[in-house]
């Protein structure tokens, strides 16, 4: 989707640690970091991140279908599960790191390959000091509901 | 993963409603139905299948890292969804079908590409004449546990 | 909490099938249905409900304590999923049933006897024919968030 | 359902600080400690618990009654909710102590007064240095299932 040549990869720990959250997200936006592997494997990107809250952009196809004819759960859920966790990892400060603990996903629609491109949106319910929840949905171009998420985070201090 | 030559793709509704939910599925094991796409794109198979059970087998490799550096927790949720899925879906008659409403996912151990071949293991719960309910977890050769997850399915008669 | 005497008691499933939810719903709040048992168990009741949304409101005190000091989690889960399945059942059309297959709710701060009374607040997010989703808070007087959750509802014709 | 007269209270910190966790549910179960108060409100009682396994038992009645003339949901999930977290509870040391973070509740079949005293069963899944899960149903005394759910808690030391 990109228009200039991105690298794929992951960064070191040390890049990690020398950005708070939301100036390692906007260094995947504007390209000075690497796109992530998975990111690349489906399909899919970050396309805007501020304090809080993080949408990803994908374009179902049929590398995404499962054997019964439609897309499969999964791209949902990692599309959630990246939009959800990135709403908190916006919120971290230098030092801070984060994993997710668990995500509940409903799939109120069937995405196929001509739903078009899906944005998954992630928005910052609860920020404490070592727990933070998010929410977030998947809809299609007119608007369109397709699914919707709630997660828990667990929030630490980075191993430096 | 396989010695063969194996189709990928999705198979017409027509075969899909010519099978019971266990034939559909050890239809995929043997070759005689195509490998859905998802699993092409993501590296992973069924392996197994039973009355009530399915055993998903995937290899987590550095094209599935999200950004922080280890396996994004789509990959673990897409195998889970799956094994849940099929669990389910191997209680179906022929003329029934299903579809996932939601599944929570609990990531307790990171996947990172040392871990080797994981297994996502399904297990139906409550099988209702609407509603069925299944659970599952993925743990590598070792038996050491990554994730678990229960899943909430609706049951419908087939469109013909 | 009430000013006037108020019958406590389920309603024949005869005046159950002759209104649409939200007529079913303000039946209760005006007094006209009886308060349910579990609200007049627990202390808490039905103050709001609009197509799509409905309001209760509790009152913790020390006999919701668990053992370890603070209000049970069993609270917070009954007025959620109180608020959560009104939020649905408001949405029914007269002939309409619904059940709640499953809830999921996140606890983000105790709740304690000096809370003061907590609203819950359902929202409707999916609504389709066979199948409702809605989300929802706990707050206190002052906007404090102490929980949240999701549920997933089937709907189906009424048996008459 | 004791035959003993039994005290209703809250222990103080200092006596939840001095026990483990297993310790500490024996010491309800044997009447050293007292009744937690929502165990008293809602009628159920912790009747079993080893390291990493916690049952609790209730009897359904018309006071936990819902408006459309079912159980409501509440009393399933303040079962689950005490049993999965006693699950966890049971497993900490002398000066751990823990919180619960979500519960996801499925409910799959209505329970009524005449379902007769039913278990709620909770059993851990994984024990992290600060992470906690665990699962868990609700059984009538035929075996037959009502209810399942899986929670995740936070571990944490105890402030002393």
């Amino acid at each position: 989707m990109d228009a200039v040549a991105r690298t794929v990869g992951v960064v070191p720990a040390e890049t990690l640690l020398a950005h708070d959250g939301l100036g390692f997200l906007r260094g995947i936006i504007d390209g000075r970091l690497p796109v992530p592997p998975m990111a690349d494997t489906l399909g899919f990107r970050l396309i805007a991140v501020d304090k809080g809250r993080a949408v990803f952009e994908g374009l179902p196809q049929a590398r995404h279908y499962n054997p019964i004819g439609v897309v499969h759960g999964g791209l949902a859920m990692t599309l959630l599960d990246s939009a959800l966790g990135c709403a908190v990892h916006s919120t971290l400060d230098r030092g801070e790191t984060y994993t997710t603990l668990e995500i509940k996903v409903n799939l109120v629609r069937p995405i196929t390959k001509d739903t078009g491109p899906v944005r998954a949106e992630g928005r910052i319910i609860h920020r404490g000091r070592s727990v933070g929840t998010s929410e977030g949905d998947i809809k299609d171009a007119g608007g369109k509901l397709y699914a919707h998420a709630t997660t828990t985070c667990m929030i630490f201090p980075a191993k430096s």
